[in-house]
């Protein structure tokens, strides 16, 4: 989250500096965790060894409270799910319970596009927030590698022979990059004549959109995480048979540049509590959480985990219930929906694009227009069965007129919890009265169940999204979706969960409809199997997975004096 | 070098195993350095911090001894000149003189195509291989990231109005990648409507190819780096005009990219010794040496240095001579030759392609015939006026007749000394006595010079090198050369060292060409400025600068146990 340098605090970077950081093995040695069990990047950061991890979940079969972290449709500014997150980790350790975070890695291109980092904020960071920024421990750089060997291994068995007898103008891997770089969207390859190969039509996604990286954040170990590689789909052989890594030779080399990232990243926040940051598929393109390994080894080693799915309950959350939970045999004992009088005046504004700067002023009229976002979520996380309580992430430019509205709505309107969260500027101090309520929540009954059973058809189970989760009338398939769904049941492949590619900016497949859009339809124009995540990915509208970068990018704007000091970064 | 498994000894990986490695604080302490000094990466891994750097330099002015590693025209399986490297650092410790070694690090992408491993081989490795040879510590993941973002910024410019005018078929950046992917050699990007920008031809380059590179590996600190960043030509505008990094703000974005692995990586050999690992660009489309930094820390704390360029005198000692000692303001003491039995034959023969396993036979008369491509080398390194030591690195198929031959001819035709190196299979030991020759060598009067004046004319340079070391009668300026020469001289530019790209499999500029060919001509085809590197390339012939997988990719081989246990990497 960007540091508001009006309201006189010192900004994100200036912050992180400030903490005096401990060396990383005595920040986990309270959760059982030693020095040996850490391959060190540094005195801040590490990766922790795979026989840490399986001592981890053989030692406790009893986990820790599992208490997510989701939002409401956010303005394109973000509302700080981050943040609440890790101040809400601090929050619980503040009042004598001892948690961990854990929370997706940043990926490196995207930032250079827009300001602004992906570590918390304020006094709810996760550090060194600049290392976690950039390269951290080069888990987004051996995806990208992995993923782009397995693009070469194919072109190449394609030009010499192609004796699996692939149709060239099937494939289904594309090439990846963690930048955003719009012109790679869409390009010819292999030109310059015989000796380059075959000339085909190719894209590059980005690295976060990478099956690969789906693949790491739902492995549950090395031999997991190599029997799903091999069994990706990369292209169609001329009868329509599905091509795997494994089929072109590529599962060992490819597994082999993911062993390092398959481990966890440990860092501390600001206040001193481990966090596990690991694992980066953005949740609108993605599944949207990060690595189940962490949310694992968390939960074990602590008596309250928290964890982030990206965006809104439509979106990380849906996923993280449906499919993170189901593979991973977990329960969510709470929810926290971070809510922003930002994003309430957003929805009740009725234009598009937003009036950015009519959301600094006081409106509670507006606050009120904003409340059927928020009160979809709620409903959408209830019908899973899991209680939830509201944070109101509070802002510098919040009224108390404001803050006091929501609160106000979610007890006596919605019947549930809701506190004010000011992580941002307090720290765990700030969250202590939302950690309170989170804490009778997750000790309540939790009644948790997913929303559609996998056996169930390929159609039932995006409708139940659309209409449970969405709010939309229907579905309608054109392009090939119907097409592909026949094929994939054919295939067998209609027994997985249901990854759906939907914007971020809108509970309905139409980025500039806001609220709780009534009276639509949702539109799949694709369906394909990601076998190694073990879902299938519908695409609906237009989501980008490669964004391009602004007219003022962020990085123009970055700098490093002599003394390797960084600036502009956030 | 990859290990012969019918001499009865152990692999590479094996035997990279079987060491017991120390703690990497350890291995530096008796040069001066402590952990405190170190950003670690496990227990094995480091980087030397900027302020250790910092403090090295300023520290002492007498620096050690340098000896410098070159070879022969090697066969395509490569002679070990990384292993005499790193077996000459050992011996040299054996023999009691305090000596460093300083390699290049490995480009992860051609991992996959050929097999073997660029860390030394047998009882001279450095450690822990594998690492070394995959991820490392990060270094080409962020020069290929710091690369790409200036092609986004770049083509980004363009679309948002392009106000520095810039021509978009006259843009100068590739993007990069570390894959042999033959398929990204040529393209067409920004396709996909006007959305995704002005679409354009393009081309993808190996890491390693990328000024940026060069620019890490000329750097002498961090302020060096962001200028010479800054200052790095990525197109020309409709004018004619050069467009800087700068010009399209992303120096600052791109020098916090490369900040970390400005930092040289200390790693140990398989005797203890520390060895430098940093940099990696190719010498037949690079300059093809390790770090500027990374020699000139090592050779301030130690007495002999040894530090290796890549391929031949032609190409890795030329440039180290003509380009990184006069930017490094550095002599060379001493210049060890490698030769082999298996690289005489194969000039020996006839034929093209060669007779590899003609190669394993016992072949006097052979290795005889080879003997002036050996010369042709002799006589190009003592040109710099510096003492030359032949290495024949003795293989288990070697015979002592051939290796006999090869010393005598040395030191009664060419009057220099030989020694016969067996370090692969006995580590420092089987090198102590090229070790001392080396020390005699060194310490005898080094009169060195480099081959050319910068203020030449950009022709004269071209024209000193091709002649003087390849052998040429002359050179020919083909497609855009002339022209380029010219504008170049116009521009300012010619006051430059040159950076000849040329295939490294001949002395001349045709691959299939043994021996040391006579009555010819260099082709030069196009000559650009890097200005941040601060040389002009020429390219001749055919050097491609991204390689594609061959048939059987070594990556199809490899594989990795659940306990993480990797074979078939080397």
């Amino acid at each position: 989250m960007p540091s508001d340098s009006d309201s006189g605090m010192p900004t994100d970077y200036e912050i992180a500096q400030s903490v005096e950081k401990d060396h990383i093995a005595d920040v986990v040695e309270p959760f059982g965790l030693d020095g040996d069990d850490l391959e060190l990047f540094g005195e801040h950061k590490a990766k922790l060894k795979l026989d840490a991890i399986e001592r981890t979940l053989e030692e406790s079969e009893d986990d820790g409270k599992l208490v997510l972290v989701t939002g409401m449709t956010p303005t394109p500014l973000g509302e700080g799910k981050t943040v609440t997150t890790v101040g809400l980790g601090q929050a619980f350790n503040q009042i004598g319970k001892d948690a961990l975070i854990a929370i997706r890695e940043p990926s490196l291109g995207p930032v250079f596009g827009v300001k602004g980092g992906a570590a918390g904020g304020g006094y709810s960071q996760v550090l060194p927030m600049e290392d976690i920024n950039l390269h951290f421990t080069g888990d987004l750089h051996a995806l990208t590698s992995a993923h782009n060997l397995i693009s070469t291994m194919l072109d190449n068995h394609i030009k010499q022979g192609n004796d699996l007898d692939i149709a060239v103008n099937w494939t289904k891997w594309p090439r990846a990059i963690d930048m955003n770089d719009r012109v790679l969207r869409e390009t010819v390859i292999g030109l310059g004549g015989e000796v380059t190969g075959i000339p085909r039509e190719d894209g590059f996604i980005l690295t976060a959109a990478s099956e690969l990286m789906a693949v790491l954040c739902l492995a549950d170990g090395l031999e997991d995480l190599k029997n799903r590689v091999a069994r990706i789909i990369v292209a169609y052989d001329e009868d329509g048979n599905a091509v795997t890594v494994d089929d072109i030779d590529a599962t060992g080399a490819v597994t082999i540049l993911l062993r390092d990232a398959l481990q966890p990243n440990v860092v501390q926040t600001t206040e001193g509590t481990p966090a596990f940051v690991h694992g980066g598929p953005f949740a609108n393109i993605a599944h949207g959480t990060n690595s189940l390994i962490a949310d694992e080894v968390a939960s074990n080693l602590s008596e309250y985990l928290v964890t982030e799915a990206g965006f809104g309950s439509d979106l990380g959350a849906e996923k993280f219930m449906n499919i993170v939970c189901r593979f991973g045999d977990m329960e969510p004992d709470a929810v926290t929906l971070v809510a922003s009088v930002r994003a309430l005046k957003y929805h009740g504004q009725d234009m598009w694009p937003p009036d950015v700067d009519a959301l600094e002023e006081e409106d509670v009229d507006a606050v009120k227009r904003g409340f059927e976002n928020l009160d979809k979520h709620v409903r959408n996380l209830q019908k899973f069965g899991v209680p939830v309580v509201v944070s109101v992430n509070r802002f510098p430019q919040d009224t108390d007129a404001e803050v006091e509205t929501v609160i106000e709505h979610c007890e006596s309107d919605l019947g549930i919890q809701a506190a004010e969260s000011n992580v941002f500027s307090d720290g765990g101090e700030g969250g202590v009265e939302l950690a309170e309520e989170l804490v009778e929540a997750a000790e309540s009954d939790s009644q948790f169940e997913p929303l559609y059973d996998t056996d169930q058809p390929i159609t039932d189970k995006i409708e139940t999204i659309a209409t449970e989760i969405y709010g939309a009338d229907g579905v309608e398939y054109h392009g090939s979706a119907e097409e592909d769904i026949e094929r994939l049941t054919d295939l067998g492949f209609d027994d997985m969960p249901i990854c759906m590619s939907k914007t971020f900016h809108s509970l309905s497949d139409d980025a500039s409809r806001k609220g709780a859009p009534e009276d639509w339809t949702l539109e799949v124009t694709e369906v394909y199997p990601s076998t190694g995540a073990g879902f299938l990915v519908a695409l609906t509208g237009d989501v980008l997975t490669l964004p391009g970068l602004p007219e003022e990018p962020a990085a123009a704007g970055m700098d490093i004096d002599p003394d390797g000091t960084i600036s502009g970064l956030f």
